[in-house]
């Protein structure tokens, strides 16, 4: 059976590749798994047969025969888990790469998109311009941790892992931001992610997506 | 072998349960796993021994023979993978309790860790009490949201599960702050999960340190 999962009708994000069905898309790529796209309005998001499937209202969802699932972490970890090349076979080194996955999403992420929701929702307050120094500098210290950990190394922990996909793909919400760069070793971890031909299409697949909006609408 | 974990030699939140080592005594004290703990001081936290193991220099860890781990939802995943009980058997069962870990620490502990946050880091700013109603509808929504999804059930998807010690951790971490109120599921739900004698054996063990800490202090 052909999972279906949702991404935006319209991304905000203009076909960047940003929203959270990027992850999922190239997952879906690097382990050669056809799948479905139900695209979904801001709109029908809150309504009741979407929120049936993800009750926070967001997407990408995961659809198989009596399965769904919310969350682009858990969705990817499930694609890795039920195709070989995306987690370590080695027992150790796959607990690790879940610990990468999930310091992806709960460590690395939550200070770039509070900065992007200032960004959206506080621009024009008074204090927008005082705080962003501070939302920059937690960024700032995280990306210099992780920098320290990945080091010379091309990947997180040894073989190109799930924990990449989610990785590559937090970091580039940082894109146009300016933090990235004064590690440059970031900005080569990323370039290597999306030097896969997997990532590739699966950008190409959500660009797709935008581009048709853009002409239809 | 015995696993070890990292926990605050003397804990911000004075023994109230709310550091991120609770989830994994908890996990443990449910599968009747024994383990040690490795109490570190904040200056410890940001020494090249700690980050060895924890690159971004939090707690707690996870180290058991060459297996080093961090991030509290993946070593509650490792210890619910290890042992019967804290995951569903039925594949589609577990994965959608993996959803919900996902869920606990990617969607509903951000806007509470940044209300936290902001109250430790910006209350003196002339913003803060400007900020604050926005900081909580932020939480508000989730909680009405979760407390939809979860209705009258006992836990969040059938049996008792890894996903239930994450996601009541995340929510006890609003104690005190009359934002659980307006659900009274949600209350309801926190206290099923403190009722259990695993979890309130791990609460004791977690005070402890910090009832040592104080006499030594």
């Amino acid at each position: 059976m052909t999972p279906t999962i949702t991404a935006f009708e319209s991304s905000p994000d203009r076909g960047r590749g940003l929203a959270r069905d990027m992850r999922v898309r190239w997952a879906f790529e690097e382990v050669g798994q056809r799948y479905d796209v139900r695209l979904v309005s801001f709109a029908q998001m809150k309504q009741p047969a979407h929120l049936a499937v993800h009750p926070f209202g967001q997407i990408p969802t995961y659809e198989e025969g009596g399965l769904a699932l919310f969350e682009s972490g858990a969705i990817v970890l499930h694609i890795a888990e039920r195709h070989p090349g995306l987690l370590p076979e080695d027992p150790d080194a796959r607990s690790r790469a879940i610990g990468w996955m999930f310091a992806a999403v709960n460590t690395v992420e939550p200070p770039i998109v509070e900065r992007s929701m200032a960004g959206v929702l506080e621009r024009d307050e008074p204090w927008y311009e005082a705080r962003l120094p501070m939302l920059d500098e937690r960024i700032r210290a995280r990306l210099g941790q992780l920098s320290d950990r990945l080091g010379d190394s091309d990947w997180l922990d040894g073989a190109f892992s799930a924990a990449d996909i989610m990785m590559v793909t937090v970091l580039r919400r940082l894109d146009g931001s300016g933090l990235l760069e004064a590690h440059p070793s970031l900005p080569a971890y990323i370039a290597r992610g999306e030097a896969r031909p997997a990532y590739q299409r699966a950008f190409a697949d959500q660009l797709a997506v935008f581009a048709r909006a853009q002409a239809a609408g």
